[in-house]
């Protein structure tokens, strides 16, 4: 039976109707008042409710950034919307009564469509890492999503690359997501540019974008890796190497059979996987005592979300 | 029904027959011939052998330090056995007819015994360290014990905690094991001896023992925590603060509800326990936006070998 | 014999006819045209056509930044103009039969003008350091210019003195370049500005600056240690330690007699040369088991580029 | 014509008649008498006397570790010998009148062999590192061997790559010389050792040497390198990214054609010579723009010192 996907974003919600094969049937997309709380739950029922009076469905899954329990209902803590502690299955479930809803953490629910139906799909073991602004992420163990013990696990932007290094948003210093997220590729991107020689167009890109009121930002180092310029190309070589020795100390504990990257960030695939799996090869432990894994980029990108979201709503459904 | 436990030593094998509540009915041990694969081979089908000719049992599983594949065959590596790609299970399956036969790391077997009948048992999550001469590790997610994509997960030894820090019997660099092993608790010690004050009572142990030609070890070094010597306990606290910032680190990925301490080190208590706490609490991940695991130390010592491995080889017998 | 010397600049050509004794006997500049890499090559073969038209000359020496390879005939990479193995001696002969063409990279150019008739002028072997906007090099080696074995020596601003440090403009991290340039001395300027302190007077000339568009630029900073100011001149210390220290790696590996500091930030005489020689001092191997060279300041300025472009034609020619 | 090279080690003194093609005619060694100054000045001259004495020369070259003046007469400071601003050169022509007396640093009379008629000797720039107890160094540029302004030159082995790095016995700190020679291999190999897991043959290795009184030395991790075993390789391969980052900092100031390496490491071939690569190419400035050396073993090994000796003291005679 087909589900419904809820995908809760900073600007925007998505939501869709999603086959068993994880094919899009309808699709709609609102903007987000992240603003006020309770309106976000007015639209997210007015979402699933306008789905399923045209489509029949096993249940609905709504998937936001944020700490989620382990029970998929409370949302302990959202970065972006008011929530602390919000029974945010209990509230929509009481306005759809006979629904089953499910509430998980947006970047689980991205993982999930990419192991069930993108890169990940022929495996049972995947480590997910979006870089996007920070550096998100999704386990699967045994064709299982890691949840953890309290609905929190996976969060591998908060693995520690560097004791006492760069502050980071969650109130530790050293996590990858300083030194591997879109965020750090922007300040080693201006930390080339300062430097001269090849750091030169970078410079020039960040000059032109100063000049009209803006800064050095993504789609401007995306533009320059994508001509191949030596400094961008840098930037994105240094990402890499840290990311690849987070992997290396990931697969200890994890041993997946796959890596898989995903975010805006990705989409420099070999430029960015190369370094990635240098570094990841420099650093593994006990390198030739045991099989390797594969690094590959994500395939689903936009609808990632609504996806997942629908397909861990299926089968919490059918575990009932 | 019972099943039959072996866990491979470095100097002797120990071998169980264990009842579905984690209990030993019969218990014998034996040398190990460590230098000879084929005659530990021969020793552990004997073992196996003689327990089943005086029980009914569902299978063995068999314990052993080393890499095993996922299918629970295969030693792909073992650390003090001359095996290389070692098709053990059928080795042992060829000379023990009609009886189901699994291989499984030996620190995740006394890992899983932790979970079962342990101080994990009222748990779903559970991530423990063994604090041995070096640091073993298993990972229970959601109930199934985490054995990775390609068999080899759960070395929570080989995170590392600090980049291009010391060099680690793995190749790599930096890893816990070099900062939170008996091992490396043994080097703190001795520095700490080197440093006079406090380090005296260490410095003469240490020279006591030298005099009789032997030198700073474990029992010294836990003789004098256990006499609350100054010394001892801050090489004792700098171990366990570099264990609790690695639990830090792996809780933002597993998310465990319990961290178990097991090994000859956390005989100490809360000796260890109180700064890894501190230290975990000290580099943890958005703290208190989320809640906190406990720390506890192993309640199994020197069975958990053999009542893991007859566990696991028990589920992997009740799935056929 | 006279010679012609050539100096292509990022905003100026500058062309000289020089006497064997390196005097000036006539000289003239034209606007560089380095969007246009034809356009560059006409401008340079006028000039030369032009003083030749006047001058009894050996040959024509032509100096600019970038790779020149061993055979002083093609340019491998121009940093400023978008010549690539550029064949630049082979097209400017071919349009002046007759004249003898030598290129050369205009850092040993102005360095070996230094070595012939500046501060130089005296000793066997010399080591330049031009602190400009980067760190360019010139090294002489028993009376002759060390060009190198693919002639791109000399390049002492990528030495690496941090390892993993600062990323440079090559591409490198760590460089010299990144220490000791006038770049490196206006990052130390801005710290001290945000320091407070004995920064407030670099903040008030950066804020001032501002005011009106601008920055805190090396004419400022330049101004302040004229006037000797504290915040100022701690940042120029800073630099001279660094170069002092890079001093003290290159001596043990060229063993000059003198290390001669030239460009912009060289004006400020023995307010560089002294922190220099202190950090030489502290950090030479085995001081005190050999003979400790002189630092000075460059003699030649504005016209070291042409004399010594002018000197190595003369001396390639006398060579044939 | 032929000539004499003497060169003078720690435990013997050899003496060879060397052809120009720099083949030995006649070859003696002798025990050096390290504690006698005097006494060692009359082995030398008796070995040249006796030498001359059978075969027509053009000179004799003595080769010496330790500081040499640039005039190749006066030795300022020898680490082994007690010789300290020796006229050496003098006292040996006045007892052996009508020969012409060269005396040149043992590293550069090694260096000069290998350049003239071993890994060399079709290149004009070539810098060597001698990877003995510590490293050596000699530096060719343009054909001529780099002495230095006062004959000091080309001591490679006190580039600093570590600032604040580990002592140096030449009183500096991070030196090369602490990270990339044969004592540096030692303190690798041994912390691996210390480090369990593949550090076991090498823990194994040192236990059986300190049985009998011994301690890890470099036949013992030489033969485990030459057994491909993974801890001393894992050492090898940590000192030849060290050698390898030298070289690229090096290579931006001497921009040699080929990387010569001898000494007792270097007879491990490739296993050295590929980090050592992957390690330079890492970290040089400017990769791309110009083009890149090559690194191989020396050829000679234990004549090198006589014969470059020899070969100096024939050019310094045909130059007067």
């Amino acid at each position: 039976m087909h589900a419904i996907g809820i995908d809760i974003g900073g600007t925007k919600i998505a939501g869709a109707v999603v086959t068993e094969l994880g094919e899009i049937v309808e699709e709609q997309r609102r903007p987000s008042p992240a603003e006020d709380p309770d309106a976000m739950v007015d639209v997210v029922v007015e979402m699933i409710a306008d789905l399923a009076s045209r489509h029949e469905v096993s249940g609905a899954g709504v998937a936001a950034a944020g700490f989620i329990d382990a029970a998929q209902s409370t949302v302990y803590y959202a970065p972006n919307i008011a929530w602390r502690n919000e029974p945010l299955r209990q509230r929509i479930e009481e306005r759809l009564p006979g629904l089953d809803i499910t509430v998980d953490n947006d970047a689980n629910a991205a993982g999930w469509a990419e192991f069930r139906f993108g890169a990940g799909r022929i495996y049972s073991d995947m480590t997910m890492l979006t870089i996007g602004t920070g550096v998100g992420g999704a386990v699967v163990v045994g064709d299982r999503l890691l949840r953890g013990g309290f609905g929190t696990g996976g969060e591998i932007g908060h693995l520690r690359v560097v004791p006492g290094g760069l502050p980071c948003g969650c109130g530790a210093r050293g996590c990858i997501e300083q030194y591997g997220s879109g965020r750090a590729l922007l300040r080693m991107a201006n930390e080339i540019a300062d430097a001269g020689g090849i750091g030169r167009p970078l410079a020039d890109a960040r000059a032109q974008a100063e000049a009209s009121g803006g800064k050095l930002d993504g789609g401007l180092v995306g533009g320059l890796i994508a001509a191949h310029d030596p400094g961008a190309l840098a930037a994105l070589r240094e990402l890499g190497g840290w990311l690849g020795q987070a992997c290396a100390s990931l697969g200890a504990v994890l041993d997946p059979q796959i890596f898989v990257f995903g975010g805006g960030v990705a989409v420099a695939g070999d430029l960015l996987l190369d370094p990635v799996r240098e570094a990841y090869l420099a650093h593994l432990p006990a390198r030739g005592y045991h099989p390797e894994p594969q690094f590959l980029v994500a395939e689903l990108v936009n609808d990632a979300g609504v996806v997942g979201a629908a397909d861990l709503a299926r089968l919490h459904a059918d575990a009932r």
